[in-house]
């Protein structure tokens, strides 16, 4: 069985970040978070992302993703790619079928910047 | 001096969400969520609702955000209608100027949603 890791932009290249409340958000580090939620700004994806962070074992298999929407497996190709340039799964090919995984440091850096309650 | 609140979505409808791992997002709350991920996808908007969060006393004069960018003022005022009509943040006019607040509401109910802890 073949088992091939697809290309996933670098969720970990920084760890972390302030949130909102911090500091205004530097033009570089927008243009990086706003690719983010850009790619969870379509209804579709959002779905896409919460079947596969709600899948049993955290992974679901692209075979049981493309029969819940009323579109075409290229459809749901594109936007798995989207979420996956944007960091937030990760694919993984094995044998006939791609796996894919949420990839959490990059829902945690999102999720710091929204934290309102770390600073006062 | 008039004062006067500007239309803003409601952003209390619905107090919180579930995480995306808890179970995947239903249509009608995915179409909400991401409209809401969308206005945040974009660098300009990301950067003015860090301004406004970020701004002593949580609030900021439109008149201290149009100076940073090398935007026109009708394309700042689009973008804060945007993070508007998003319910991200909230405008009300005092005299000549419009000072914005974050929704901290509508910040907690997205940064919910992406609270991987919450369920192992």
């Amino acid at each position: 069985m073949s088992k091939q890791e697809l290309p996933v932009a670098d969720a970990t290249a920084e760890a972390c970040c302030s949130p909102l409340t911090t500091e205004p958000l530097g033009a570089e580090r927008a243009t990086e978070l706003a690719r983010v939620f850009k790619a969870m700004g379509d209804p579709v994806r959002l779905r896409l992302l919460s079947m596969i962070a709600s899948h049993q074992g955290g992974e679901a298999c692209v075979c049981e993703l493309t029969g819940v929407f009323d579109l075409s497996g290229p459809t749901i190709s594109h936007h798995l790619k989207v979420l996956r340039e944007a960091g937030l799964i990760s694919g993984e090919r094995r044998g006939t079928w791609v796996y894919y995984r949420v990839q959490p440091d990059r829902i945690h850096q999102v999720s710091a910047l929204l934290d309102l309650d770390a600073v006062s």
